[in-house]
């Protein structure tokens, strides 16, 4: 076995979303016929938006007819595409990037996954607790050093700078799992702090379209100097629609003090082959006017689930985060109970779906995650159950 | 920099594609209007067979309604694909496997370059050379020692067993660059080999399609024991023409005696997120009777291609390999030639771009590669011109 990557074997199987749809599954067994209200796993349940299916399916006749075929798309994504990232994504913000900054990639996941590779294996790497998943186990697999920074309810699950010495930092705003965004002043305390210890940002910025704070930034960009030693990651997933799409971009801007942008390039290029022509087509729909237009309605209804959940969930007396910038709502635990505890009570009194708090970190304890991003129906049937004691 | 993974930093950039396109850029701007035969970079050209296309534009109009729309895919891919390829990739050849065994993918590039994760770092690891590039500059981005299996005309271009014990070995039948395929003595060879030694073999099966010597297996899998130590890498590319649409399989066997593919569905599952629903929905019916029959049209055109280039060659005198397995003819430089000189005789006396064979290792200096993948009227012409001297 010796040759095999002892860091991968290692690893704990990530038993969260297995163990929630087990126990859902088990209660549905008991009780047949009673619908369960699935408010866990984040992933999103309305249609793309008209122009991006017409875009979709333009692109799809396109791949039929010999003049308009495509085949390997560019590396770093279609200029079209990365040329509608750049007006609708960072020029409302007063952010100015190159298209060489772009890289356009099957989505976050992937991208969040796969930035540690221009880590040395000896890199020290900060996250925060409670943390997406992916970040964490995506370094121990390559043998790398977590540290990890907690975010508690005093601090509003800000993180507080290192204390040791770190050589990346991932941040995620607005957070997942407990839907709160950084503040500008927040995130120019970690911006001077990178420039001065001299350690890169990883900022995943997938729930960005959800900001409504004014001093919240949905770009790191927004931050003076954050270009030198920030890397940023956006989604068409949750803002368009697009998990079942995959489409998403990095930015390693020309003005990185490491130079990363070329290996990046150099990545790139050797391990991937660029994002499906139709995607890349219906991704540029979802930020032209029209089908970004189309493509916010959908937002905005998530949001008015959060609002409803965040109402009622508020009403119950319980206390919660999250919510107004982001998709989710992270919610304490009532009576002291425990994150797996309260998860059954809501499956079994309320027959509610949501996410234990405690499989996104050790922090992550004491608290349940609710997604905003189900149907109405599910969502004010819960909103009304929660109100009943 | 200390903390920026030095082996990625280390990395040569890989001028190969880009100085082919420079030195074709020149010669069309000090020729202006002169139209060139790319014979170069190995993608398709023909558009998607019509039951694809149909497939796609279906996938993308269900997309757009609420109760058809779908989110996240599984992890392995949907089970209506993988059913496909059991039954039309594997299930002819008479090799059984389970649907556990299959992951789909976003192509053999990504498969291939992130195989190695499986690898611990000080894994010694066996390519062919020449080779694609792809399975040496993923395994030298995470530190490995690479040992190179010379492979010349000598010997059929087939690799000799490695002199030195290595754990892992890459082989690409019908292969790219040579378009030689291994023959099933050859194959068993390797696969006793790596039963013998412990060693696994990560077996490129890109091509398979164009196999039409009887004694060349399309599936390593083909071979009794394989199962144990082998992982198989297929794709739509080629095959079907999803150069442009990304998506290929992996096989981690259940049988495989390392345990592997629990590992790499965490490796997965952490990594990805699945291939875009219309994407798979496409493959689908690229493997279903009506599309399966109109893709293996094109795959028949591009062999008539082949064709043609090879008579042609053949009839100027020059020595060929390749061309009957697999799109690519693999052709020893006239007079004694080095690649890069006739690559520029080839542009300038008869405007044929091809890609020197030294791009894919120094064993294939003194070569230059054929792609068929072009369109017959470029073929044809080529052909023509190689005729004249």
């Amino acid at each position: 076995m010796s040759f095999i990557n002892p860091h991968l074997i290692s690893l704990n199987e990530n038993y969260l979303f297995a163990e929630i749809a087990r126990r859902a599954e088990a209660f549905s067994q008991e009780n047949p016929g009673v619908r369960l209200l699935r408010l866990g796993i984040g992933d999103v349940t309305l249609p793309l938006a008209p122009a991006v299916v017409d875009a979709l399916s333009r692109a799809a006749v396109e791949m039929g007819s010999a003049d308009t075929f495509r085949g390997y798309a560019p590396y770093q994504g279609y200029p079209f595409l990365i040329d509608a990232i750049l007006k609708t994504e960072y020029a409302p913000l007063g952010v100015t990037l190159h298209s060489d900054d772009i890289f356009v990639s099957d989505g976050a996941k992937s991208d969040t996954a796969n930035i540690q590779e221009l880590l040395s294996p000896d890199a020290k790497v900060a996250v925060c607790d409670p943390v997406y998943p992916v970040y964490v186990d995506s370094n121990l697999m390559a043998g790398r050093t977590i540290v990890h920074l907690p975010c508690r309810a005093e601090t509003g699950f800000a993180p507080a700078l290192p204390e040791i010495p770190v050589k990346a930092v991932y941040l995620c705003s607005p957070n997942n799992p407990t839907g709160v965004a950084l503040t500008r002043a927040q995130l120019a305390e970690w911006v001077a702090w990178a420039r001065a210890e001299n350690a890169v940002i990883f900022y995943d910025a997938a729930y960005r379209t959800y900001v409504e704070s004014p001093d919240a930034p949905r770009s790191i960009y927004e931050i003076d100097g954050a270009k030198e030693v920030a890397l940023e990651f956006g989604s068409f997933s949750k803002s368009y629609g697009f998990t079942g799409l995959r489409c998403g971009w990095a930015v390693v801007p020309a003005e990185n003090r490491w130079g990363l942008q070329k290996p990046w390039l150099r990545r790139v290029a050797t391990k991937f082959n660029g994002v499906a022509y139709p995607v890349q087509r219906a991704a540029e729909a979802a930020l032209l006017p029209e089908g970004h237009a189309q493509s916010l309605q959908n937002v905005r209804y998530y949001k008015e689930n959060a609002r409803l959940l965040l109402a009622a969930l508020r009403d119950a007396g319980l206390t919660v985060f999250g919510g107004t910038d982001a998709p989710y709502l992270w919610v304490k635990c009532p009576d002291g109970l425990d994150s797996w505890t309260w998860f059954d009570r809501l499956l079994r009194e309320k027959q509610i779906v949501t996410t234990p708090g405690e499989g996104f970190g050790a922090c992550g304890a004491g608290y349940v995650r609710f997604s905003s991003l189900g149907g109405r129906e599910d969502v004010a049937e819960a909103a009304a159950r929660i109100g009943v004691q």
